[in-house]
Formats: structure tokens, C-alpha cells, sequence
């Protein structure tokens, strides 16, 4: 296109290739940065090159922080008998939020996917197996309710033979309506059902 | 978030204020650009530089470019006796992109709109009446047909007195479906029908 600039292109280009932005949103993200040169283009130049120089992955968890081992794995404060596996930071920063667990974490890079073509040898899991045996005494498989996640969550179980794993609950999400679930969610939801 | 080092933060926080990306997918694409530093943040990084660096805002119409006047003002096979006004310069390349204009274009900045407290000093027009009066034979008002968009081309085409002013056609979008359409849309498009 003639009326945008070969640097325009190129920014556009790039931030399209962010997860949520397409092609139209990026557009018009480059516009927005454009206009708001102080106060948007420049801070976040400056947190992109803070990130890119701060940042590392936890060799002991695949956390990403500025330090390795991390400052979870640093914390004496946190359980290191309890280790809860994730697919992804995300995932991990999500628990993180949530507040509830207080042990340490190992970050496998992905769910098994025959699909994708990911294999057990692509995920962490050479060092998952070197942790449990380091004084684990629970392994928490909090793996995506997909069928990956949960592909992945039963290969691992087979791996961690007589050790004790558990998984996270299935059921009605708090908030959430039994009209707008799904048959499984509400099945494992009656199935695991309470006393009060 | 204790998890969450201070640069990653930072980051997302600057990530989210970008048009189409909320928190939750600011968080995304941060992981996403941690993860892919040589492909994705690294680039991406020096193409906002560049663009910082070499972006101009067009002193005659009000588009981005390197140079100021932009590429469209210095063109000479671009006639300019057509002047078409947009709200923005992402109305400017969808025109550009479209390829059926050869004429130059004026950038308003965007719409009246009292609700926004958008004034007519708030938008260039006084850039317009000076470049209307050098040798411009029609203006085109392709403002967007929503009621801040049309409130202005009435404001415009009030100061514009004589000249000869035009809009853009109203009607079914190429590709539409009848039975998908407002009904404005539907009664402006068979106002204005023609003959076969």
C-alpha cells in the first residue's frame, strides 16, 4: 500500500503477530501508538528492552523472573514437599493469582499433542522426574481440562508410578450458571458431589 | 502478583493499553513475546524505535509518513483539484487500500461529538478552509456514517458554503445480505437505486 510507510508496514507487521491481534487491530494499535508517542510508544519500547534484558527462565522451574532459580524455588517460605506441574506460565501466574497454593511449581512448555507433534521428549519432563525425587511428597497435576492437558496429566501419572498425584477438582465454576454448562461439567460436578 | 517480576508487569501494563488487547490477552502476549525473543520481541522492539524515530505527521493533510508533506501531497500524478476529508488515518489507507481515489486528502483528526467534548477547534479544520481555497474543485466528505461522523460533514459542508461538496454513497455493502441489514441502511440503498 503506497500511503503507509515501509516502517509503519513493518510495525504493523510485528504486532499482528501478537496473540489477540490481527491484522485489522494491529493497524489500528499502530495508529494509537503513533498518536500517543510520550505517554504509549516510548514506555512500552522501554519495558519491551527492560523485559527482553531482565528477564530469564527458572532452570529449575521454567518460571520466567529475573533471577534463576526463581523467586518462588527462593522462597523458604514455600513448601517444597508439594509440587504443582502447569503447562505454562500462564497457567502459573494464574494459581499465583488465585492465591491457594503454597509449594513450588515446574512448568512442562506445553500439553502432549499428537496434532501439534509434541512429544514427551519436547516437554520438561526429564526434569520433573529428577525434582520428585527430591523430597516430593505430592505432585498436583494442574493441567488444562483439555484433551491434551489431559492426554499429558495421565502420561505423567503413569510415569510417577507409587507417588501420590492428584488433580485439580472438575465441577461448576464459581459464578457459573448449570443452564450454560456443558454435559462432562456438569456430570463430574454430580458425580463429586458433597455432604453438607 | 508476587510471581510476576516488576519488568514483566511493567510490560503488560503498556500491552493492555494497546486497542484490542485487554488485560488477559496483554498477559498473553507478554509470555508470547518472552518466549520468542529473537523472532517477536527483539524485532518488534526495533521496528517501534524505527517508527518513533522516522514517523512524521504530514504538516499539509495530517497523514503519517517519514516525510513531511507525506508521499500523497508530493505526488504529482495525484490530482490535486479532488480533496477528500477523512476522521482518521485509518480512513485514509482503508481509501488507499480500496485504490479509487487519486486525488489528496485532508486528516480532520476526528469527529464532532459534544458528548467527548470533540469542538471544531479540537479538529483541523481550519487547515481545510485555507486548502480548499487553493485551486480545489470538489470536496469529498468521507467522514463515517455514524452521528458524530454525520454531524460533522453537516458542520463542514455548512462552512463550505458554494463549493462542490460530495459523500459517499450510502447502500448494501458488497457481499451484504438483505436480511442482515439495519433498516437505514436497507431505505438508503433503495432511495438511491438505479437503473439496470
Amino acid at each position: 500500500m503506497a500511503a503507509i510507510g515501509s516502517e509503519i508496514e513493518r510495525l504493523i507487521q510485528f504486532l499482528a503477530k501478537l496473540p489477540g491481534l490481527g491484522p485489522r487491530s494491529a493497524r489500528r494499535a499502530a495508529l494509537v501508538l503513533l498518536k500517543k508517542r510520550d505517554t504509549l510508544l516510548e514506555p512500552l519500547t522501554a519495558a519491551l528492552r527492560e523485559a527482553a534484558d531482565a528477564i530469564l527462565t527458572c532452570e529449575v522451574c521454567g518460571n520466567l523472573d529475573t533471577a534463576s532459580p526463581c523467586a518462588i524455588c527462593n522462597d523458604p517460605r514455600r513448601d517444597p514437599h508439594l509440587l504443582c506441574v502447569v503447562e505454562d506460565v500462564a497457567d502459573l501466574w494464574a494459581l499465583e493469582r488465585a492465591g491457594v497454593f503454597r509449594g513450588r511449581y515446574h512448568v512442562l512448555g506445553g500439553a502432549l499433542s499428537a496434532l501439534d507433534g509434541v512429544t514427551p521428549e519436547r516437554l520438561n519432563v526429564t526434569g520433573l522426574l529428577v525434582r520428585v525425587k527430591q523430597d516430593v511428597d505430592e505432585v498436583i497435576l494442574a493441567m488444562n481440562a483439555t484433551v491434551e492437558g489431559q492426554t499429558t496429566a495421565h502420561y505423567l501419572m503413569d510415569l510417577l508410578g507409587d507417588m501420590k498425584v492428584t488433580r485439580l477438582a472438575h465441577g461448576v465454576p464459581v459464578g457459573g450458571e448449570l443452564d450454560y454448562l456443558d454435559e462432562g461439567t456438569l456430570s463430574a460436578a454430580f458425580k463429586a458431589r458433597r455432604s453438607l
